[in-house]
């Protein structure tokens, strides 16, 4: 009997020491992780296309809209809206879509501004907004989806290619 | 004379060489750093602490400060203004105020929203204004100089610590 506790006593002393070093090594791996990956800075882009310069806010992306003579595209969308994400990933590797992008002054919003110009049919995400260079809501480009006007699916990344290409068809052009 | 021509002709030569290399060893040079280093995203810090957390719209900051109970901190400034830059460096590099600028929501600014509230004594930058949860701008909370009451410089950085401590004691503090 003595035998058999001792033999236990072992046991559970070798498995208690296995466990121990299994949590150290995860700990130093965890710590290693922390030290190696210093915490990102939020970016502007949020991941719809980071080697696109994006503008900061609306009162910036007026501004550079009108002194810039380049039509304005306006996301928005929410980080924790599934709808959101597929569309941004769409977005973010569709090479076409990142190539006309660079002709537009782009700005992605979470929160939504006050200007009701911004939400002709209701505030919801994912939505896409033109606005011409002469500050006019170009409320004419609209998706597929008679209900929510200005929202797009994954599937119509090409009906948003051929929506921007009318968007840079500007409604007054500076001679 | 023919021969001076000659040298003179040679000599032609050997500079255009000299400088064609150059040339050349330049634009290496130049395709080789443009290959090291990718183009960096555009950051919602902008340079005064990426390791904080920064809003990145008016919006959002004054929704996030009512709702989480912290009062917002609004930093106007440009990227080609001397003191904008100079404010931008203390900031960054002052442990305290980086320490301490963890508890506001947080909002740099190089465009002015169209709330005048923000501007209660003029646009101008830098310019440092503090909001309470309860949305109430701090007009109260200023800096040494009569003519700019938001205005900071480099050296009043320790003035700017003792505001950001006053800020925190809210006007209406939810129990």
């Amino acid at each position: 009997m003595e035998k058999s506790y001792m033999s236990m006593f072992l046991l559970l002393i070798a498995i208690s020491c296995a466990l121990a070093k299994d949590a150290a090594k995860k700990e130093t791996k965890e710590t290693k992780e922390t030290t190696a990956k210093p915490k990102l800075p939020q970016t502007l882009s949020r991941g719809w296309g980071d080697q696109l310069i994006w503008t900061q806010t609306y009162e910036e992306a007026l501004f550079r809209s009108k002194h810039s003579n380049k039509p304005l595209m306006i996301i928005h969308h929410l980080d924790d809206c599934p709808h959101s994400q597929a569309l941004k990933k769409a977005f973010a590797e569709n090479k076409d879509v990142q190539k006309l992008a660079e002709k537009f002054i782009l700005l992605n919003l979470v929160y939504e501004t006050t200007d009701k110009n911004l939400a002709p049919d209701g505030q919801y995400v994912p939505r896409i907004l033109f606005i011409d260079p002469s500050l006019t809501v170009r409320a004419d480009i609209t998706g597929r989806y008679s209900n929510r006007l200005y929202a797009y699916e994954p599937t119509d990344i090409s009906l948003l290619h051929s929506n921007m290409q009318k968007a840079l068809k500007l409604l007054k052009t500076e001679l």
